[in-house]
């Protein structure tokens, strides 16, 4: 049964910490366990029990005292509460590399998410098909944005062609962007922006490894 | 010619940047354009110019005053000073559609990294072939590890797995993970961890479109 929000302002940190919930609520579900104590959840997501019974009092009284959660229907409170019970569709601009891995990884569907066409403005892409998708051309954005009630546009574009796909995405009614490219982009105030790059992450290791090994970084200078 | 760091403390936020200019750096060295002045290149990143600026200044002169900056030489002096412009040999660990699809998408050799070999747990996957690389077992991970001197880690296992696999790259030797798993890791203090979890996005994205549509979040209990 559907429980509203209890709270109006839910934190960003918690819906973020719902979606990790989720993600291992459904891998113990492939697993067949159908009940799961609070210690033993938040261990597995890597947070502290009382920040999950935080986290979920949000939305109501989850939890059965002494047992503990029933796996199902966390799942299905938690994604009923945060609207992604049913199957959000996206779009894909940008069918190179990094976009070939994304649509092979989100494919048609995985977590409530689900790439429902995908777009190059290159001609020689254009017809040729990506893990099954046939790659359209971005005058047909529009139509497949405004025929399948689509939302949320993934740009994987080269850096410099990122700002014209979220244009493209916003003129065609998006309402919000994950980024994988490398730019940043400018987009109306409405539009809801995530950016992802993991080599950022991985110069960020890197610089963390050379300072540990080298004294340059703690002994120039001083 | 490589220039020291000027300062000793570095900010995360300017290390994260450096690497989205290499980045986009990369893509004009691509498009054959050899010079670049800091507003297009900040316009690029997504940034002001002031910032590219301040960021570059920590490492030195790069810019030639009244033309910019040359393409080449910058991405050489960004990558020396951060230590990336050797390329890091990479593990990965979890051959699932993730590990496929980063596989595939940092491959040999990405932006200076490049994965050496990949592991799964699994008898099913082990001495199989993921794009081009053999699944190699746990046991194997110590001695190449040792042999490539590998520093940097990927964890792309199911949740369940990521602890496990995270305490197995630091038995093995190494001093840094990237860990794609939606589940925290514990790992002793000296390891650098970095978490990529591109699905917690797309929950924060839903929830605001669906707080854009619904009174409920504004309206409820007011």
């Amino acid at each position: 049964m559907y429980t509203p929000p209890k709270s109006k302002h839910i934190p960003q940190a918690t819906i973020k910490r719902l979606a990790t919930y989720v993600q291992v609520l459904e891998s113990l579900q492939r697993d067949n366990i159908d009940l799961v104590a609070s210690r033993p959840l938040a261990e597995a997501c890597g947070v502290q029990g009382s920040q999950v019974r935080k986290d979920l009092a949000y939305f109501g009284e989850f939890g059965i005292r002494g047992v503990g959660y029933q796996v199902k229907n966390l799942i299905l409170a938690i994604t009923t509460s945060l609207g992604v019970d049913h199957e959000w569709p996206m779009v894909l601009l940008g069918v190179g590399n990094l976009g070939r891995a994304i649509i092979n990884h989100i494919g048609f569907h995985a977590h409530g998410f689900r790439i429902q066409a995908i777009f190059d403005c290159d001609p020689e892409k254009i017809g040729k098909t990506a893990h099954g998708f046939e790659i359209l051309p971005p005058e047909a954005l529009a139509p497949i944005v405004a025929m399948h009630k689509i939302e949320i546009g993934i740009v994987t574009t080269k850096p410099n062609s990122a700002q014209l796909a979220a244009d493209t995405l916003v003129s065609a009614g998006i309402s919000a962007i994950l980024n994988f490219s490398p730019a940043r982009i400018k987009v109306p105030e409405s539009i809801h922006v995530e950016y992802v790059d993991f080599f950022r992450q991985l110069y960020s290791l890197v610089f963390d490894i050379v300072r540990d090994k080298t004294s340059v970084w703690d002994d120039n200078d001083s």
